[in-house]
This record gives C-alpha cells, sequence and structure tokens, in this order.
C-alpha cells in the first residue's frame, strides 16, 4: 500500500460539506472516495484535514488515502480529475510516509472571509462572497481582531454547543485587507472549532456597524458564552486557503 | 402607462435563457414578467433586445415593459430586486419615451467570449469561461477574426437552419485579448443571428489549434453552409455585454 496526499480545490455551493454523512449526500469527500473505492476496487477512505461546512470552499483543502502501490500518482491525479465534477479539482498529488495523516499531523490552517460592502450585489460573484451591502468601519475591526490574536479558550466562538473537549487555540495572525467593495479576512492559526471562523467573522461584523464595542472582544473571549458573541456569517463567503505541515 | 428601460446582469448557468418557454421554465424573461405582473396585479409583458440561450450570460441586457405610471422608478428597481434571484439583477432603470422598444431600437450589441487554454480548470470560474486547456495560436486568430469584419451574409454561423430571413450582418469589431490563460473574444456589431457568436468562436478556435487554415475565413463566409464552419462553443463561455441605442 501507498500513502497519497492531495491538494483539493472546491467551490462548496452544492455540497453539504467535506464530510460523508450518508452515501446518498452530496460532499466532497464522498465523491472522492467513491471515485477511488471504483479506481481501485477496493473501499478507500479519504482523511480530510478538517471538516468543511455545507457551502464553504476551499482553495486547498488537504487530504490523504492509502491505496495499493501499483498506480503512478499522475495516474490517480489524472482519474480524479476525469471523473471529479467541474467543482472540485485536485491541484496536487504527491506519495507521502506511510505515517503521514492530514488531520492528526496538520500544524496549522488559513481560512479566509470575502464581505461584499456595496449596496448592490454582483450577481457573477455571489456564490464566492457574503453580501453584506453596509459600510463597515474596519480599523474598528482591526483593532477588535488584534484581542483575538493569541492562545485562548474559544468557547465563545464555538458552534458546538456539546463540544466537550478543550476549545483552547491559538491564532496566529488575522489580517484585514479592502480591495474596491470586497473587505477580506483571513484568519491564520494551529486549528479552529466548528464554525469558529463564522462567528468570528460575524463578531468582527457587528463591530464594523458599530453595534458591538471594538474594545469588548478581550472580556467577550473571557465569558466563554456563545451567545454573547456575535452571529454565524453566511458559508458562502468562507474558503479554507491552506493547510500547514512541518516538513512535508 | 408608463414604459421603463431597464439593464440587466444574469449568471444564465441556470436557466433555460431569457425568453419564456412555458411559465414553468427558467427563463429570465419569465422571472422579471412574473413579479412585475404581481406588483401591478396586471400582466405584463418585458421586451428583451434580444434572446439570450440557456446558459449564456448578461452583463448589459436591456428590456423594457410598460406599466401604469403610479409607481416611481426607484420602487420598480427596489422591487425587481427584492424579489429576483441572487443570479438575476437589475443595475439600471429609466422611464423612457413610449415608442422606445428594446429590440427594434437596438443599433448594436457587444458579446464577449472567454476561453481558458490553461491545462486545469479553475473550479471558481467554471461557470463563467470556456475550459479549452490546450494552447491556442492567437495572432492567426486575429488574422481570421479580421475577415469576418465587415458587412456580410453570415449565414455559415448562423445555427438555425430555417432561418428565411435576411442573414446579412454587419461586425464593427472583433478584439481578441489575452490575460494570463484566457482568452477573450470581443464582437461588436449590428446584430447576430442565431447561435452566431458561438459558431464564430468555434471557427476561430479551430483556426487556433491548427485545425482550419487562417485565411480560409472569406471563402467560408462565401459557401453561405453553416456545416463548412465549426463548432458551437459552449454557453457559459458567453456574455451579452452591452446593447447600444440611439441617442438613449
Amino acid at each position: 500500500m501507498a500513502n497519497y496526499k492531495i491538494t483539493i480545490q472546491y467551490d462548496g455551493t452544492r455540497y453539504k460539506g467535506w464530510q460523508v454523512l450518508s452515501n446518498s449526500d452530496m460532499t466532497i469527500q464522498g465523491k472522492l472516495q467513491n471515485i477511488l473505492t471504483r479506481f481501485t476496487g477496493a473501499e478507500t477512505d479519504v482523511i480530510g484535514s478538517g471538516r468543511t461546512d455545507a457551502g464553504v470552499h476551499a482553495r486547498g483543502q488537504v487530504a490523504n488515502f492509502h491505496i495499493q502501490d501499483k498506480f503512478s500518482k499522475e495516474e490517480i491525479l489524472d482519474v480524479l480529475n476525469k471523473y471529479l465534477p467541474d467543482d472540485i479539482s485536485v491541484t496536487e498529488i504527491s506519495q507521502i510516509p506511510d505515517r503521514f495523516h492530514s488531520r492528526y499531523n496538520a500544524t496549522g490552517k488559513t481560512y479566509s472571509y470575502y464581505i461584499d460592502i456595496s449596496p448592490k450585489a454582483d450577481v457573477f460573484k455571489q456564490r464566492f462572497l457574503y453580501h453584506y451591502g453596509k459600510t463597515l468601519n474596519v480599523d474598528a475591526m482591526k483593532h477588535a481582531a488584534s484581542q483575538l490574536i493569541g492562545t485562548h479558550d474559544f468557547t465563545s466562538f464555538c458552534g458546538n454547543s456539546h463540544f466537550k473537549k478543550s476549545a483552547v487555540r491559538t491564532i496566529t495572525d488575522i489580517n484585514i485587507s479592502v480591495e474596491n467593495s470586497i473587505i477580506c479576512i483571513s484568519y491564520t492559526g494551529d486549528g479552529f472549532l466548528q464554525n469558529m471562523v463564522r462567528i468570528m467573522t460575524g463578531t468582527l461584523i457587528e463591530v464594523g456597524n458599530g453595534s458591538r464595542d471594538a474594545a469588548s472582544i478581550e472580556e467577550l473571549i473571557n465569558k466563554k458564552d456563545r451567545a454573547s458573541a456575535g452571529y454565524t456569517a453566511p458559508p458562502q463567503g468562507l474558503f479554507l486557503e491552506k493547510v500547514y505541515y512541518d516538513g512535508i
């Protein structure tokens, strides 16, 4: 058997997210597994670096799978891209050591969230951004974002109320840039809780529109209370940009 | 009654084209008519500058309609954009003289066709271009395109074999530009026959890939034979960019 690492791009609009729920559901993992299972003749598990929610996109999702070592990586890449629908694409493939696990070995991730503040939504871009449609105070958002950076218990920003494990995560960088009417917030950290990026984004938007104090984020973190944080920004603005691994 | 002219953008992917076929079909004209009919309480016809095919997009389709003059144009614009789906948007509205007819008064149109020559399709752009995936000789395409400019009988480029009216049209400009891996061919003329832009594009692609002589276009026009021209390039690469009117 050989272990392959792949990088995947997808337009998540049509999908119920990364992870297989049932075989009849449209999921990215399901599409990949079905092709590899048919190609190799053996049930194949595709291990993702993490789940993405329904409607969320990826420019650099990473996954790995173990299959017989009789195929070249070029052959596998060709088969995947031949049978994948137009909105999923494998951009890279490499054979990696057997022990590599795309989730356990991931050391960090970058997500980007795109907000359109122009009054009128752009019909050609609406799949890939959140049309907010009103002005936001970007300086206030930057000030709020700076308080999220660091190692914190992010319970206030966790969408899963039954989550029992540690909610401590480290955010190393949040970059907010503006180009024309699009605000892009990029979050880099060692890992993110369920809906965490979308809840941080909803909270930053509430700071940007003046309904939440820019200096209140530290206090919000300390509350460890999801209900005190902002709304969950919708999925279509979110992209998993990159997954980081040490030495690979 | 008052006559209103609107400019419409749409992502045509989900639609069977501009023109209403039956009420159950997804069409752009149908979406607009349904909203205006419900809003005004009177059956409203929306007259387009011309049809676009299933899957074809528009950045500047123009239409007009006559409704009671008791509404402001801002009110009509708001209602339309409120009830239109995310992939259709009205960008402009103006009240125009009663005699204005968006099809009869159109003096010209610009269409653009986008071809992606990179080996790998981009999942985030695939809705709005034709992924050809192989290199094309753009200089040869420009030479071929120059022979299409002028006033000709374009029967060779007409997708409707039952077309009985004059196929004489004037193309005033064809501009071919390249940006990264995207070739954009913009056609401006006084009018275009059914599928004409897509057949010209398929023919120019055959010149670009070397399977058709760049100098043969004049002869092809003279043949007045659809079967001698190139294939019909797929709809998703095509945008109706602009419709021209004299003095409006």
